[in-house]
């Protein structure tokens, strides 16, 4: 019995196939990059990270196209993104509208955004992005998995 | 003008304080511990995180006090902790009921989960745990702020 088979006793010839192709490729996410949290008022929220946790900013953004402000506060090599919306038409508005403040994203680091998407796109997995998109810091591409959206960000 | 006020000129004295103090104490983050993720089904959501993404499984465990089930992903020095409910009365059950599948909490790593506990309410936080509950990894609390459930996590 393969460890494989072990694990999961229920997979299908696919499923195995597909892992066993993924894991040749390796593990594709080097670090939590980030789990973005979507606020209304972005500097209440930014007060109470500073205030209960002593939470240090390292930047603050806008982000015109994505019609949102952020503030990124790190944590090891890993960060968390406070996001708010500067327009009542952007996403995070309509996400705030639906369910109120939490977490929006979570954001892995790749080695190569491109190559991480084909291997998605390999295992018959849809993607938001068809290409990585330009991002601030570097390639990202987004897709949603169980129900969470999720980014691969190069960096 | 403090750098403080610089960040935020609408921020009160009381705000000014709690931040000052906290500061003083210093970041209580030392790491992403782990982003928790609800799903209806453990075997299928492992199966996608290791098919799309290549990740690795570090161990699977059945927490019975909280009727869930989880399977652990390691990044880097965080990790992915897929939970899926083994009682329809578990609290991960009724988030599943409520919103479905997506991100249940977000966890980071403390030195000292107590004193951490302590930082938060003398900034006048409330808290879920009024001490560290014993948890497999060590002393672990939480409270929910902005919307999104928070624990502290001693390791």
């Amino acid at each position: 019995m393969s460890p494989l088979t072990a694990r999961n006793p229920n997979e299908s010839d696919r499923d195995a196939q597909a892992i066993a192709a993924a894991a040749a490729v390796g593990p594709l996410f080097t670090e939590i990059d980030h789990v973005a949290i979507a606020v209304d008022d972005l500097g209440a929220a930014l007060d109470s990270y500073r205030e209960a946790f002593g939470a240090v900013v390292d930047h603050r953004e806008l982000i015109d196209d994505d019609g949102v402000e952020e503030a990124i506060l790190k944590v090891a090599q890993s960060y968390i993104k406070l996001i708010s919306p500067t327009r009542t038409d952007s996403a995070v508005a309509e996400f705030l509208a639906e369910g109120g403040e939490g977490v929006h994203h979570v954001a892995y680091r790749v080695r190569d955004c491109a190559a991480a998407l084909d291997v998605v796109r390999a295992a018959g997995y849809e993607v938001l992005d068809e290409e990585p998109r330009r991002a601030s810091r570097g390639p990202t591409a987004a897709l949603i998995l169980h129900g969470t959206l999720i980014e691969m960000v190069e960096a």
